[in-house]
């Protein structure tokens, strides 16, 4: 027997979505803390999903997992967080039909102000917040601002699914394990303007960009991994949502328990302005993860096109920023 | 870093299908045999079904896996159990509209005819094969006997999920962790006739039937965990296909790595006999399982209410082989 730990409460919103049908069973199954960690979920969700989230905790019980100790259902922020350690926030409300992307921003800038004057509130001073629902960075720009009594570096936004995607793809072009591939970078915004940078990415130890064509990296690498997402959803008719879930359990394990040596990986965190980027952006950047922090790598050379990508994804979150600075309170 | 074992193959049919759509990520990510076990994923599926399999083979590149090798999708059953080390039979033809039973009963056994000929031909000697598609037992009956090199103690069939349900359901209604439970057993047919049974179920130790009401097992209990799955698809709207996913990884992991100290598991195994059943049926009993084989738990005293829905299971199976009796060869 495994001397078990002191129960960590996780929360997650959106609870009876895709994302979370595949999230939910594995995080109860102990892939995320491991099998010595007991779990109490905290689900979230709108009033009218709660019969269909019923269905699903039906099925995680029908999991009999040891480490399950218990699950909690809400409608409201202000309970779904109380004491939790752990926050990831996925649900969004989608683009609806005729739905201009201001609203669609300001639609999620308010819910996103809701839940994090609630976890600011009830969470865990320590808490971990997590923030996948689109637009990622933004929603966490929001996030931040709304929950003044916590550490802004409590909370992320989500580009590990772009940071794996690309990672997979330059593996296979090299021919190698995609444990071969060390020190990719994503940059920016989790949307197209983001940038994917190989400059910094070893192969086998060895600098990527020796083994890789530059132009396949403008012409193929780089629109490929901007456009993953939408090309998914064409073949498959709904958005990504297993590997999804996966890049989320990947970042908070990466956030909990550190980067490799030698390695680092790319999440979206609130900036100084680091590498020229506006100061309290939320923007992408390669970090490295221990004792439960995070740091941006610092000094690494950015190139000129690097430069102006990166200019690209900041204009994008400027305007972004604008558009919800509603919700943005004088901190 | 850990050393890794050489790869081994993992078949999965229905490859496109909800319930892989939650397995083969759980699969890939190293929850069913661990972190230093390189995977190779043969998916199979019909040609329908191929576009929709990319956009899953897309999200399963998406993970950056290190485990997951490589990745070969098929419709041909020749190709896909190729020197397989293990087969998941998840795929089977739904009921339609205006379906009779035992015409979905033929249908399947066709498939999983053909599928155990390609077994018997190209998989591995060793090959572990699970039946998850229904009709569980009787598809897993149909396999055996069209593979007839394949010794029938690599065939099983998935009576878990059941058995989940129970030890979940009986934990709850004792106030204790599920893993307080030990030797729940499911006998039977994977349908309503099944029969979860706590006679001889242990909560911390205890027999459980000193501790819970027999009305509530005859009255509350059998009933909820026989329609638990007709249950979950009224109120999800589709049939349980996580819970599923997990029970699969639960079965072929013990199968594979044994049965905890004084505890028991339920497969649907091909029985010689054993506790009075016909011969040859394939019927879910409580295994302990060691060096990659299963035994049956012997000589466990069967009262007379467990010994009728024994019996009632026992004449569905039969009925069922009844049906199918064209494609069981003379062995």
């Amino acid at each position: 027997m495994i001397p078990m730990k002191t129960p960590v409460r996780i929360a997650v919103t959106g609870a009876a979505g895709q994302i979370n049908y595949s999230l939910l069973f594995r995080i109860a199954s102990g892939e995320l803390f491991g099998p010595d960690q007991p779990i109490i979920l905290h689900l979230l969700e709108i009033p009218q999903a709660m019969q269909h989230l019923q269905a699903i905790v039906m099925e995680l019980e029908d999991c009999a997992y040891p480490l399950l100790f218990a699950i909690q259902l809400s409608d409201d922020p202000n309970e779904a967080f109380r004491d939790v350690d752990y926050a990831f926030l996925i649900g969004a409300r989608p683009r609806g039909p005729g739905m201009k992307r201001a609203d669609l921003l300001d639609a999620n800038a308010q819910i996103f102000a809701t839940q994090a004057q609630a976890l600011n509130q009830y969470a865990h001073r320590n808490v971990k917040v997590l923030v996948c629902g689109n637009p990622a960075n933004t929603n966490c720009l929001v996030a931040i601002a709304n929950a003044p009594d916590l550490n802004p570096g409590n909370f992320s936004a989500m580009t590990r699914l772009d940071h794996n995607r690309a990672i997979s793809m330059l593996a296979k072009q090299c021919g190698v394990l995609t444990s071969d591939i060390k020190c990719m970078t994503v940059w920016g915004n989790h949307s197209c303007t983001q940038y994917p940078d190989v400059y910094h990415a070893k192969v086998k130890g060895k600098p990527a960009i020796q083994l890789i064509d530059e132009q396949w990296v403008t012409e193929t690498f780089i629109p490929t991994i901007q456009f993953r997402g939408a090309e998914i959803i064409k073949i498959r008719g709904q958005s990504s949502a297993a590997s999804a879930a996966n890049a989320a359990i990947d970042h908070m394990r990466t956030w909990v328990n550190g980067t490799g040596h030698g390695d680092w990986v790319s999440m979206a965190v609130q900036t100084d302005g680091h590498y020229g980027i506006s100061k309290g952006l939320v923007f992408s950047y390669p970090v490295i993860c221990q004792n439960g922090d995070y740091e941006i790598v610092q000094n690494l050379e950015i190139n000129k096109i690097s430069r102006q990508r990166l200019k690209q994804s900041e204009k994008e979150l400027l305007e972004e920023r604008k558009q919800v600075k509603n919700l943005l309170l004088p901190s």
